[in-house]
């Protein structure tokens, strides 16, 4: 089984034009026509690659299912810290070199779960609380800092920090828990859970693939997205201009983000629409006709702005490129605790060079006035240095510990 | 949207065999041939019937994900919890005739996350303590009895009983999660969650639809299952000679087993199958080659026998036709409690005519000498009366309660 041939990879620029073709190898001249919404796949031997500049998982087009796991270091703060972070790094990059291609880790012991990957990701990253205990902060990168308070947060220690990040994303949900039974059992005696996210965005075959979503308060998200490689090399990916060993990274400011649903649903649509700024069918702005035309924040009607001032699309817009950042969010829906009739949310990973600059005025923007403010709250928050990825041979993070 | 003509609904006996060109209604000659693994589909648009003599979510091909709801009626005893599950059941009539054809429910707030159902189905179930409670123990079926203790259980109260039943399957989790949030805050004024649980499958496109899954410990699971017409007419649905009304019904045990995975973890796979009496790889029995071979349980080598007596296949092996029932069950993974690494395990979910003679014998000798008890432990169990299915117009229950 780990011999056999693997169909080409799906990747973020190739997955939309011509995707069916591309990933049978046969001609579907007549077939695929049929309609633009039906797509020929084994959806389980998709594979993302492994190997690369990057690690998967961020400019990856996203898949189903996601798993955000944040752990804490279990040895005493120093060398020992600093062994078993190289321990986790090593023993996690030999599971996802293994996992992400469809094949059991080295000591799997369910191998035929392994089998059917459906386009896992595996993505590690470090808080800055890593890099203290394990004696390494003249190693962090300087855009690696705790945000600083937003107003509107009623953050929840259990959602908050952890040393390390482990993120896991599939399109199949049996794949995602025998790759986290897997990594976290490998880690077990050198690392303490702190929390585990979980979250989803449609299926596969439901919807479109690499566009935008629907959250749960019904809104279309995402649109405004990065999307070109520019962009990413602009934004997304660090230079390793500060710290060397960082070029290929990225920095991930993870947020849990309540939907207050009750409250919520007893808006109008009108309401609704102009607290978000955009149609809820269409997911188009207030001033536009579909979900890629550009807002219009000047235009008004007798006087008044179209899209309020302090609607979320106007304050949530970028005010210069060096605003911008990738989105990557997922759903979440808990089961709620006793009395509450729904837990839902939002997990809003986003992934940008530096926070301070690209990620915190936005949210500043947003938490001093955004019209969504009453219906949305944000309980946890956590910030993590994605490693650049690794070539064959390599391990994750070898050029910080070497 | 509501208007748009629907795909052919998905059912079991048409699926498996040439479900791409049934779905898509295109010649596929040379396309859906180049492997068998590969489907053409709009997974959103699938639509699962919602009228007929039968509920949904128990014939029907198991969707990658379900919620299971038990829930418990709030008013006093008598005529006012009789008002409250009549009331209950039109409110669930109305969301589920419009949610599992992909249109809003009537009060929908989120009437967009309602148009890709994904083969949705919605399944209503009396536990005996609603029958009770209504004033109804004249109307409950003989066949929904509690099941008597056994000695591997292990049974937390908060996974146990309730007078209501709503079990959500789909293939898409924003689908589900819509149609949870829409049903349970319908009915929130009168009733009360007890407990929900999560379950999945593989995703759709992963793996043989229709067949067996793998469940989270590696084993093939559910081989050997009622597959046709006549099987369900006798082990599954009622036939109304004991209540009238209950005529096209069924009885549902829900047991939540929880996988011991770390010892399970330690292991030999050769120790696994002895245990289990399959391969891990094939799913075959010990005496077989495939997974659909016929265990051969009087098979020895050397005057051992090769499936061993007490190993699962041969405890829970039917010894007449009436031991037979239908299993759908859906893993579990849910996060761990503080220190433990997993919690995961099956939802056993079992539908039978009448539990005393089909589930109780086998699961007695199961829990008398299951060579796998050591790994599994059963946390939860509740039973409830599926009403039987209606046609357009009527109402869940109707006929119980007029």
């Amino acid at each position: 089984m780990a011999e056999r041939p693997r169909r080409a990879a799906v990747n973020r620029r190739h997955f939309v034009a011509g995707s069916a073709a591309a990933l049978t190898g046969v001609s579907l001249a007549g077939c695929a026509t049929a309609s633009p919404s039906r797509r020929v796949e084994d959806v389980g031997a998709s594979v993302e690659p492994f190997y690369g500049r990057h690690q998967g998982g961020v400019a990856t087009v996203p898949q189903a299912h996601a798993q955000f796991v944040g752990l804490d270091l279990v040895p005493p703060p120093g060398r020992n810290a600093r062994d078993a972070l190289g321990a986790v790094l090593r023993l996690w990059t030999s599971d996802a070199e293994r996992l992400t291609q469809g094949r059991p880790a080295l000591a799997d012991t369910e191998p035929e779960l392994a089998a059917q990957p459906a386009r896992l990701t595996v993505t590690v990253g470090l808080g800055a609380s890593a890099f203290d205990r394990a004696g390494l902060n003249h190693t962090r990168p300087a855009t690696l800092s705790e945000l600083p308070p937003f107003g509107t947060d009623e953050l929840d220690p259990r959602w908050c920090g952890g040393d390390l990040l482990l993120q896991l994303c599939a399109d199949d949900p049996v794949a995602l828990a025998h790759a986290g039974r897997v990594m976290l059992k490998s880690v077990r005696s050198m690392t303490r859970q702190r929390w585990r996210q979980r979250g989803f965005r449609n299926a596969h075959g439901v919807g479109r693939p690499g566009g935008s979503m629907r959250n749960l308060m019904g809104q279309v998200d995402g649109t405004a997205n990065l999307r070109e490689d520019a962009e990413f090399e602009r934004l997304v990916w660090d230079d390793g201009a500060d710290q060397r060993w960082f070029a290929g990274g990225t920095v991930l400011v993870l947020r849990r983000i309540r939907a207050e649903m009750d409250t919520w649903d007893e808006l109008s649509r009108d309401a609704k629409e102009l607290v978000v700024g955009r149609r809820l069918d269409t997911g188009a702005p207030l001033t536009g006709q579909k979900e890629t035309d550009a807002p219009d924040f000047g235009a008004q009607v007798g006087g008044i702005p179209v899209i309020a001032p302090n609607s979320h699309i106007a304050l949530a817009h970028p005010r210069s490129d060096g605003e911008r950042f990738l989105r990557r969010p997922y759903n979440y829906d808990d089961p709620p605790a006793a009395g509450a009739t729904t837990d839902s949310g939002l997990l809003f990973a986003t992934y940008q060079r530096n926070p301070a600059t690209q990620f915190v005025p936005v949210q500043e923007r947003l938490a001093a006035a955004d019209g969504l403010n009453p219906w949305i709250t944000t309980i946890g928050s956590a910030s993590f240095a994605i490693l650049p990825g690794v070539q064959p041979g390599q391990t994750l993070g070898e050029a910080l510990l070497a």
